[in-house]
């Protein structure tokens, strides 16, 4: 069989998220006089809404409300209550305005010559769709669980997005730095590449996961991805 | 207020489905020795596909199903019997690989620059994603109606979109070469523009609408739209 769709992670895999939200806090931070560990903060931050929003199904809100829900209850429990509606906004818009990992753009712009190109996300539409604008990032479609209404990792997203690509899961390559998604990817019969972002969580965040053995592909980044899978006429995976 | 977003209407309005179904009729039935008015045959297969499709709540079929089903009532209808199986299926198979009309992909890409440019349509997602690689258009996202799961023209489906876009339905801009998806979207709060199409039909078709004249603009094609929608900054409504 012959991989014709890659499907991208986007949030962790794509968007340099560490650093774009610890250094909005720590700008709003030096502002008001506080002083924390910014790193742990956003890490923190991060944990808790992914925790909120994974193997959502049908939930009344999406994930842009679920980091409004969730920065509050950081800057709670950091003890940075100095922090006003302003800042919060300011903190919560960054979202938006993230930075995608340099080696991306351009990857996935020579992807896009064989490969239907998807971010497949629980981020929101319009978020893609701003940090794509931002960053230059051209795709054949975006498929934000929230268009879904099932998040992953529930395999009723990974089936829908399948059905709206008109392909077969095995067809399909899901693109993650992350075994949860991969791993759930694999079991509704997608291919899977784990790309390795050591800096996903920042230098004091937790280690780079393992990659699981059983992926089809394992690359150090998207540029090592990209010249994999244009090499000899396009990916085709045996079995 | 200022435009944020335009969301095209895609099977009618950027989309030659006239000359290319008609065409891949013409070349099947050329094959077996038929002889019909193709392109009143596109044309009755289209209208009778649109029935089929528009205003639909949770169908479990999408477009292309449709698209399918249709066909065969219409080959039945106009005595094409003998066109076989491999006929239908390379017939069928066109809607995904229709021309674009000529103005379009620039001026998406021009508009692009300053607006959200999305594809909000009645068509599968995985048909745009085709025709769009095959005509060089690149969307900012697609907003297919199977993933919204209600069809124009029913408000929701209008409402939906601009929730997935974050953005005020009067932000937006629907653009198509129709009045009733252009009546329906003001209805729900959207700015309109009609752009003119007079070949949707082929020219034995329904002569061109007249554009409701509460449109927000009227213009001819999508160079004239691009030049009127990036000019002095940007398009803003008065009101």
């Amino acid at each position: 069989m012959t991989v014709k769709a890659l499907t991208f992670d986007t949030g962790g895999t794509i968007l340099d998220w560490h650093r774009g939200i610890g250094g909005a806090f720590a700008a709003a931070g030096a502002a008001r006089g506080l002083k924390a560990d910014w790193a742990a903060v956003a890490n923190e931050y991060r944990r808790r809404s992914l925790k909120g929003i994974v193997n959502a199904e049908r939930p009344a809100y999406n994930f842009d409300d679920v980091h409004r829900a969730k920065l509050d209850e950081v800057i709670a429990e950091f003890g940075l209550d100095a922090l006003t509606a302003a800042d919060r906004d300011a903190i919560w818009r960054t979202w938006h305005a993230l930075d995608a990992w340099p080696d991306f753009p351009a990857a996935a712009a020579r992807l896009r010559k064989r490969y239907v190109v998807a971010s497949f996300t629980l981020l929101t539409t319009s978020l893609v769709v701003d940090v794509s604008k931002r960053n230059g990032i051209d795709w054949d479609v975006i498929i934000s669980c929230e268009m879904i209404g099932i998040y992953k990792t529930r395999p009723e997203a990974y089936r829908t997005a399948a059905k709206w690509l008109a392909l077969e899961p095995a067809d399909i390559m899901m693109v993650a730095c992350h075994n949860f998604d991969l791993d759930a990817a694999r079991a509704c019969g997608y291919q899977t590449a784990f790309v390795r972002r050591p800096d996903e969580w920042g230098p004091g965040g937790p280690p780079d996961p393992n990659p699981n053995p059983a992926c089809t592909v394992v690359v150090d980044g998207f540029a090592q991805l990209a010249d994999k899978l244009l090499s000899d006429g396009g990916y085709s995976v045996q079995g």
